[in-house]
């Protein structure tokens, strides 16, 4: 893959001119056709070493392609804001809008490359991440993200020489030479970007090596690489249909749901009791100096009716305001629709030190989007490895995931939605929708047997609560979440 | 304003029961008209000195009111992402989409009112401040947003025994009250809050005193308050005309952009001499360490053509992409069209050590909105102090502001709108909107020129650059940042 790199590729000044104006126009039109189309959005990552005219390069795109729809994101060091968060947090609340291009600069691939490179990672640990990172760009993929990735090469003698040219000028470029000459010999640090580049060219999201010796020749060849790529994608057809149909149980199958003891009840004099001490307890847990490290996100599903928002309020009486926040999710808005799936959470994803709750959660996907037809087969159905991996980051990242199926009865469903109509101050809980959502029934139960089924993890594991009796389950949800907090303290 | 709070007030429990069904519904139902109609926001500040009960009435006001539309937003010690921009950043950042209540713990009158209380500030100081929070929230006010401040009232012996009794349970308040017994005399403490209370009730933004004693009392009081207030304001007409038509300057009337004088030039070879000379400069002091205790934000302005885009990649050229970000002006996401018009700008200020690039600005109020009438006359007019207000916090917090009028003739921007349509690769540079505003070149002239009257601050004050010469404009933008800069080093 660097072979044909380090040959002298060169491109004379007369030969730029000529290729250019033709460049520019193709570039341009296939974006043009990309910002009206909003079909898919484009991440262009930008690698390297210093020295071999990122900048520059990136200077250049923006002069050929209308700069209003192109932005340029570059990481450094991550802020507090982001260290008290998951790695890729940034990366996404980052991520653009269908219909826009952004160039990243210190993307996903720089951190686990110095780390390898500096020894402070062994090549198993690498490997581990650079197969995370393939599962993250496939995600992006499926959700309609164009992911090309470009490592700028030049010979080693020229990197050098270039990196010792630059140091005199930046201080960051100063700290850079230094660690690579006391870490880097010249073995380990091809070994890291070769790793990187065979096991990360995917389909999904290909490297592309760019011979940045000559200036005319590296702009080139990276203008006509982006131009070809967006034309293919911009025609291509709409996603291809799944391999296979959803494998999805039929109704008579049982379900954990059905394993759940509606019967289970508390008298009021007990439910006052424990509620009391399980918010203190709440309250103790959370205000230990230990949960400053660690941050706690709560996602509350179940039947229409099944008393979410009270439960959700029985807990968070017992918090500081200071550090929680309930997210009621609703419909995304257009900046949300514009973006993968999980951005609309990642980016309510709590700091340490905070909880984040939310009233209906990413489990939409697999729930109302799957039974309303919202998203295709496709997309629901690896959605459950999404999420899965998406949980796995947060758990990874010591938080604390808890997640909550509230039951009820179909029949204790009609009588609380007659009890909504009848009461005024509660008629705003019951609307045509809720009526037309109970038709379904059957349909949210295999739903949600299945979703019960794909992502109870031992990491993030679902708690099912009978919630026929009220007090049972506001209690029942307390004492889980003291649980698990406890058990990460 | 106090004396009320102080005598006992009281309400049994079955006055309570009584009360409570009508009020729920008439305030739920006041909400739902609120989320149906989405013509203004509410922000609920709740403050008062620990143990008053303030977040059991937050948890009372979710059983009352539809949570989903319903957020707390609490605030803490700030973290270093707010540390690193102006002070009222993070309640910006925070601030409710029309159609929904956010209730705000912690809010901007905190930070001043524990520096006055414990003495450091000095009384002129903390009126200073208050005066600020007064054109802030006046300016929510005139930007549809309701503001209703309750402070949570108890007899100071009340507070103190139930202070000691929660100090027990919280870190945060043993800190409190630690800090509290240190510096607060009693009559520090009250007089700290009357100023306020004196200062900032105002008609837009009044303060309402809760005896808090009695839960029942509180309780209901708040849930009263708030009743009134949002049906007060949703029958409330559309907002009232402006008190005086806005003072334009007739045609004739030369304005500062008259004074530009568009024959200055620069040769290609002095251009390229000077234009290496100053984006090293450039690239020398964004890159010194001094540089991360400030932070740049430009703002260009001028007519179509004027080569903004040009000018802004000379400059970025010389910038290492981890600190910089342009960010395009066009048409608000519909997050930001249901917020103050200048959320969109906060939203985006850079933190310490960063450079924000606007390319068009917060300015198209006073230059677009006004001519092409998307706001009211009164929106516009007010725009200007506003804008000056919105500077001055930017400049206070140590961020340099730099904001360039490119000014061609209105016989240069035919030739290079005529350019444009020649070459294929410009051609998505020219609309037929911009035809169509080339039509109105005197009305835009005269909302420049007032602009430019209006808003030159020494604070944040407005360069003006002949663009005629684009060479002549690329240095002249360059050379002034980095003298901005410097003087700001």
């Amino acid at each position: 893959m660097f072979k044909s790199a380090e040959m002298p590729q060169t491109l004379s000044k007369e030969d730029f001119k000529q290729l250019e104006p033709d460049l520019r126009t193709d570039l341009l039109k296939a974006q043009l056709q990309l910002i009206e189309e909003k079909k898919f959005s484009v991440l262009l990552v930008i690698a390297g070493m210093d020295g071999a005219g990122k900048n520059e390069a990136i200077s250049r795109l923006h002069e050929w392609m209308d700069p209003r729809h192109l932005a340029c994101n570059a990481y450094g060091e991550p802020t507090e804001e982001e260290r008290l968060r998951p790695p890729f947090w940034r990366f996404w609340r980052d991520l653009p809008e269908k219909g826009e291009v952004s160039i990243v600069v210190g993307s996903w691939y720089q951190l686990p490359m110095r780390r390898h490179a500096t020894c402070k990672c062994s090549k198993s640990e690498y490997e581990l991440e650079l197969v995370r990172i393939n599962e993250f760009e496939e995600m992006l993929f499926n959700e309609n993200v164009l992911i090309l990735k470009f490592w700028f090469d030049l010979p080693l003698d020229e990197q050098k020489k270039r990196m010792k040219a630059l140091a005199k000028k930046s201080r960051r470029v100063r700290h850079i030479l230094e660690e690579w000459t006391r870490f880097m010999g010249d073995e380990t640090a091809r070994e890291t970007v070769e790793e990187a580049a065979m096991r990360t060219s995917t389909a999904e999201a290909p490297w592309y090596v760019i011979p940045a010796l000559d200036e005319e020749y590296r702009d080139i060849a990276l203008g006509q690489i982006i131009n070809s790529a967006l034309r293919y994608r911009l025609e291509r057809p709409e996603p291809e249909s799944i391999a296979a149909p959803a494998i999805v149980a039929g109704t008579s199958h049982r379900s954990a749901l059905d394993a759940i003891d509606l019967s289970a009840k508390l008298g009021r004099d007990e439910y006052e009791k424990e509620l009391e001490h399980w918010q203190q307890e709440l309250a103790t847990l959370t205000d230990k100096k230990k949960f400053r490290d660690t941050a706690l996100v709560a996602a509350f599903e179940g039947n229409d009716a099944a008393g979410k928002g009270g439960s959700i309020r029985r807990a968070t009486r017992a918090l500081d305001p200071r550090i929680y926040k309930v997210h009621p999710i609703a419909a995304p808005s257009d900046e949300e629709k514009a973006r993968p799936y999980l951005w609309r959470f990642w980016r309510r994803i709590p700091r340490k030190g905070r909880i984040a709750i939310f009233d209906r959660s990413w489990y939409g996907r697999v729930l109302v989007e799957r039974i309303e037809g919202y998203c295709t087969e496709a997309d629901w159905m690896r959605a459950y490895n999404e999420i899965n991996e998406f949980e796995r980051q947060l758990v990874e990242d010591d938080i604390v995931v808890a997640k909550f199926w509230l039951a009820i009865s179909e029949e204790e469903q009609l009588a609380r939605f007659k009890a909504r109509e009848e009461t005024a101050y509660k008629q705003f809980k019951i609307t045509d929708e809720d009526w037309r959502n109970r038709l379904k029934w059957g349909a949210y139960a295999v739903a949600a047997g299945d979703m019960i089924d794909r992502t109870s993890t031992s990491a993030a594991p679902w708690t099912l609560v009978s919630a026929e009796d009220k007090r049972h389950a506001r209690v029942t949800v307390l004492k889980t979440l003291c649980k698990q907090l406890k058990k990460a303290l």
